[in-house]
């Protein structure tokens, strides 16, 4: 018989042990993060009516896209993201909630396109969202900026620091009425501001000249060369968007985040962002691109519900860049090695018993403790098991420590070993704790 | 425009806030047990190829129970529980793991069938393994049931006690072979033994007299009748067996299981297992089913590999019955209705920088605070959003409080108010955590 493949579909993500225990650390602590500033945690399904994930009917389009399939009559897929079911799920349950609503998801999202380096099929993504009813302050914008930057710091060790760029649709709305461009235009320059972090910038100018004509082309040129605020005083609108990013930024320091400039080149593609928008960068790596980011929208429900939700939402993706700082040695795994406080070493059949109450109590103490069940194998291959898990200590039963009801410890870094009762054993395992 | 639908599809799970943190509460407590026990957590992706998930090509009626879709010239699907993705990742990755390896799963798994009241379409399973390579000593099949009592232990404040029935395949083998039974007919006693809690005593005596003929019929129901004992002497591999049993349930005293029984009925229908089975049912609702079992597999990675890995695994599913309690009012939802510690109650825009400032620092000391950020609302709706969420605390941020740098700190209990500073107010806080 032919045997079957053992490596996962391409696109998907599989960790060896110490690398999830990393992995799973830094879940740990950026969630943390979230629920301090009091997001609850939705799970919701992983797969969701297609009807739900697209509006579009280009079927041969969407299939290539996303992970389709047919049950009985209904069409239904696997989530890309966590808004489809956020919005859903919200406008169910408007009665349910408190508003502002904040949530986030910490969920498999799953993008059916044939995967590249670093982009996957199957990849975690944390989405937070604050979302009122009719209407929400912009503070909340900023508070959704600080948490995610403070969720990241809290990784920091592992991934290095991280910096916020801000950006303002409401002033690049306002700079296109002054300049007197149309909205066809008006959007046609958003597209190609979109891209100037990814072009020189000649190449930039010559861009917007051949889409937009010298004259629009050099007004937008202009205002990345003498900042947004050279357009102060021109119009209502511009003063208006102009105060709201320095309020914004006034903000952002107070809420202590360190690392945060206005950056007109941010207007993220996606068509619902309608205020401030945001991404961040790594410090190391900035030409990764974006790691994370999000902005305002101003109904997030419309399918599902004629109440109208404001919201500020934001995703950050932490499977690709962990994944990648892991394998390419970055990340310093050594503290993940091993979670194993004790190894329990079992001399013969006749002291299993002894053995599992002792196992018993450890972990009933709140000990990691693992045993070597295989009695009839030799000692060395049994303290060869205990060194291999990496475990601190070793507990070593034989027959004369069930007769005299105490254990031998041995410290398995500096190989001192002792013979101690349960209690004392509890305690010094704990104190090393 | 039509709305769209705002229920998930059947079958799928959706929780409200409250209901997501007891499940998560319970997801937390019981993996701190397998954690413990010294499981590493594997995070295997939920999508894997057709030919991983199933043996079959009637592929009518696998695309029936399971959920598959196409990409490319590539068939794939749905994970459905959590030991086809181990066995392959574990065959994969022979050399980068220390055998006897302990592992666990806590994931969606996917069932395509049209769900059934309390059988859903998605839903977590805990599965726990150890595994080793050409032998394992029974003894670890005795951790592993301690393992999953002492995890359904661990949550008993919202499930109540459970109890284990313990299972041995070795014994009916050798009873069938001391009675002279043929491996057909043994096979349908065994078919029929699985089903015997369904049947009445009567109608379980006829339906063996009906597939064995009258004499093995007898046999068998002798057996129930006088206990596994009553066949003590008779083989060397009864005795064997019968030892085996005995040993075991020892073992799970020594481990503190205290509520485990030997059930002759247990047998578990699945052609992998080969030694001992069990089973854990509610105190309260045996008529449940269920709620989780195992046992042991003499060759998990057939399929992906040439080396023999022998193991004993067992599963938990706890959604399916937490759901079921949340829904039906028993699980009291109290503790879990507010995480929220304070709740920051800005009254004018010039109060928001502070207020922001104060909120990053309750943040950092561990206090989880939310804001009411939208400074135009009446301060009657400041109030009420703070009962709504339930905080304990409230702390009120007007004109006074910014020029004095004070804050007004109201217990939302009592009502009481007072004026503090921030570091005396983190201290009130965290006092009552």
């Amino acid at each position: 018989m032919n045997l079957k493949p053992t490596k996962p579909l391409s696109g998907f993500i599989e960790l060896l042990p110490v690398q999830q225990r990393c992995f799973d650390e830094c879940a740990r602590r950026m969630q943390n993060i979230l629920k301090l500033a009091g997001f609850s945690r939705l799970d919701l399904p992983s797969v969701e009516r297609a009807e739900v994930l697209t509006d579009k009917d280009n079927w041969d389009e969407i299939e290539t896209q996303m992970f389709l399939f047919q049950k009985g009559d209904t069409k239904m897929g696997l989530r890309y993201d966590g808004t489809v079911g956020l919005s859903r799920y919200v406008a169910g349950h408007l009665n349910d909630l408190v508003f502002p609503f904040r949530a986030y998801q910490f969920a498999k999202n799953y993008r059916g396109e044939r995967p590249q380096k670093g982009r996957y099929r199957e990849f975690y993504q944390m989405d937070l969202d604050i979302m009122g009813l009719g209407t929400l302050s912009e503070n909340y914008d900023a508070e959704i900026v600080a948490t995610i930057a403070a969720a990241y710091e809290s990784i920091a060790e592992f991934i290095g620091g991280i910096n916020a760029r801000i950006g303002s649709r409401p002033f690049w709305n306002a700079a296109f009425e002054y300049f007197g461009m149309s909205s066809n235009l008006a959007k046609t320059a958003l597209v190609l501001i979109d891209k100037k972090n990814k072009l020189s910038e000649s190449d930039f100018l010559a861009a917007l000249k051949d889409a937009l004509g010298d004259d629009f082309a050099m007004k937008i040129f202009d205002v990345f060369s003498n900042g947004y605020k050279s357009l102060g005083g021109k119009s209502e609108g511009l003063d208006d968007a102009i105060k709201r990013i320095d309020d914004f930024m006034v903000l952002l320091g107070s809420l202590g985040v360190k690392k945060a400039v206005f950056d007109l080149s941010i207007v993220r593609g996606l068509a619902y962002y309608t205020g401030m928008v945001f991404e961040f960068y790594l410090d190391k790596y900035p030409e990764w691109g974006s790691i994370g980011g999000g902005g305002r929208y101003e109904d997030l429900a419309s399918k599902f519900s004629k109440t109208k939700i404001v919201g500020v939402g934001a995703a950050m993706g932490p499977s690709r860049v962990l994944v990648a700082l892991m394998e390419s040695g970055e990340i310093d795994l050594t503290p993940f090695e091993s979670p194993i406080d004790v190894a329990v070493l079992v001399m013969g059949a006749n002291q299993v018993a002894y053995s599992m109450s002792v196992l018993s109590e450890l972990r009933n103490a709140g000990i990691v403790a693992v045993p070597y069940l295989d009695t009839d194998k030799k000692f060395k291959n049994q303290i060869e098991f205990a060194d291999k898990i990496k475990s601190k200590f070793s507990v070593i039963i034989g027959e004369d420590e069930v007769i005299n009801q105490t254990l031998s410890v041995k410290d398995m870094v500096t190989g001192d070993q002792q013979n101690l009762t349960l209690s004392d054993t509890i305690k010094l395992l704990k104190g090393v704790k």
